[in-house]
């Protein structure tokens, strides 16, 4: 009897069918603005997703980056004032510089704090680069507000250069870029066969770099892609079984900040649709979280959303705390 | 009849045997001093890993990152000197900062590359950290020079910093960091990974970030790991049939710079050895590239080391330029 197997069949049986598959978003709240800050920040930040992969969730994590990449870009803006020979930094470059910093520090409090679990688990980070249409509507209108104030006269220069800026009446100017929708993440390979390896994965950090394809070449977009918009593509390209946002409340509320605010335990696609139709949610805030769970939900009917804080999702993914949203 | 099949051994199926594995080490050459440089070089550079893709290897590449590292140590010491708010950037945020950055460039060139001769493979990159011993002679008496020149006034400063400086008669001063050896590379699962699955990975940019481990924590060292000697070692861990170490010269020369130069076809491990005892290589260039050549055949005594120039390694890899070093 001559046997014939599909080697690539059987090679995916490397991926454990008994671990959840799960993408983390973290917001700003897990990160922290200065490098001290963020050193300090992270190790709170790791107890949670340690907290994930002992209840047996392979982790694919994606966080914000909005200081970060605002410090590095300044950084390299004073650079190149003071020391003429060097060509100035574009967004994009800043943009994969803030993944590399951001990646790091991730990725050593969480190896840590598994380690001290007596978890031996590989952790990386993935260089991620997001593609977008440069006829996307939200390159017409910039609503993305990045960087700190300005005053008005730094505000005019940025003008000039052919840059928006938004005024916030009494603190000054700041910079707005477009938030265009995610295409396609040009690594996903590389993030699938890690994560199809069990194998914890920092990905599409910031968003991803947004590029804009031109023929066979990426060019680096000024613009910035929604953490929460990514982080819904990537759960529903990996096929994953839930996707969990971290954000600075424990969960969704109705009338949110009003006196009749009331949590809300779950929510279905429709029902999420009439909450956002009713302007229940935040642009900015709120609503970029619920769209990218209503977009993942579209491709992966069976999958589950979980938006919760980093002090509760502990309690949240044994149902106990958070909003859970399903199709 | 009940048939068990281990998954894990059937899963190294996955390796596609009729490619040859090698680690690429890129020099400086590879990558140009400023963005804009960098942005050209690596198109020139993208050309030659390419050759190697179609002649049927898998690339895992290292770079060297000096020049990148420096512009950003020195972009983050501006920024802290005009904005107060921000803390200091240590050297292994710095090192991180540049792997995203030169890591962005070549994947994205080589991608382009590829994709005009009709290749669609994946290339990303991924953030590694090298493990070095806090008692490695080198910290002790620090040979690496790194940054541009500065004046005594700045050369006081970094004194009084705790770090070393080297005079170079003439020109200034220059700082000096400790260049370790390399003992463990801390993300080694993810890369293996990836070259495993037959796709590019770039991966130890600058020889990796260097870091000493403390119990469970990774804390950054104030070092650089020749990228030579990281190459060595990622291809002995990797178990790579071929080393490829890029670099200014075409070959290796005997009586390198004299009137007797002479070019070196191939060298056995035996050979190298009693060359260098000769002093034939010098420190900083080509020796650290024999020792590397050296370290990697102990291991993996069938594999092969070519040491050539960009321009020249695809007639090298058919045997018709550069120097082979076999064991």
């Amino acid at each position: 009897m001559i046997l014939i197997i599909d080697s690539k069949f059987l090679c995916d049986r490397r991926i454990d069918m008994s671990k959840k598959k799960v993408v983390v978003s973290l917001g700003h709240e897990a990160l922290g603005y200065t490098i001290l800050a963020q050193w300090d920040a992270v190790k709170v930040t790791a107890r949670a997703l340690a907290d994930l992969v002992e209840e047996d969730y392979q982790l694919t994590i994606t966080h914000s980056n909005g200081p970060q990449v605002s410090m590095i870009h300044k950084a390299m803006t004073e650079l190149r004032r003071i020391y003429i020979d060097y060509t100035p930094a574009p967004m994009c470059v800043c943009s994969a510089m803030s993944q590399g910093y951001v990646g790091y520090d991730i990725q050593n409090a969480l190896r840590s704090e598994l380690l001290s679990r007596g978890i031996s688990k590989p952790v990386s980070t993935i260089l991620t680069q997001v593609t977008v249409d440069p006829y996307d509507d939200a390159f017409y209108e910039p609503t993305k507000v990045i960087g700190r104030h300005m005053s008005k006269e730094d505000a005019d220069i940025e003008i000039k250069k052919g840059n928006y800026v938004k005024e916030d009446p009494g603190k000054g100017f700041r910079r707005v870029v477009a938030a265009p929708k995610p295409i396609d993440i040009v690594e996903i390979e590389a993030i699938r066969t890690l994560a199809d390896a069990d194998q914890v994965v920092i990905a599409c950090g910031g968003g991803g770099i947004p590029v804009i394809e031109q023929q066979h070449v990426l060019k680096g977009a000024s613009a910035v892609i929604e953490k929460d918009a990514i982080a819904g593509k990537l759960a529903a390209d990996l096929k994953c079984d839930e996707l969990i946002i971290l954000t600075g409340v424990d969960c969704v509320y109705k009338d949110y900040g009003k006196e009749s605010q009331a949590p809300l335990d779950s929510l279905t696609i429709a029902e999420a649709r009439e909450l956002m139709a009713q302007g229940q949610f935040e642009a900015g805030t709120m609503l970029p979280k619920i769209e990218a769970a209503v977009n993942y939900l579209e491709q992966v009917r069976d999958g589950k959303v979980l938006i919760t804080s980093m002090t509760k999702v502990k309690d949240a993914v044994k149902g106990k705390a958070g909003t859970v949203i399903t199709a």
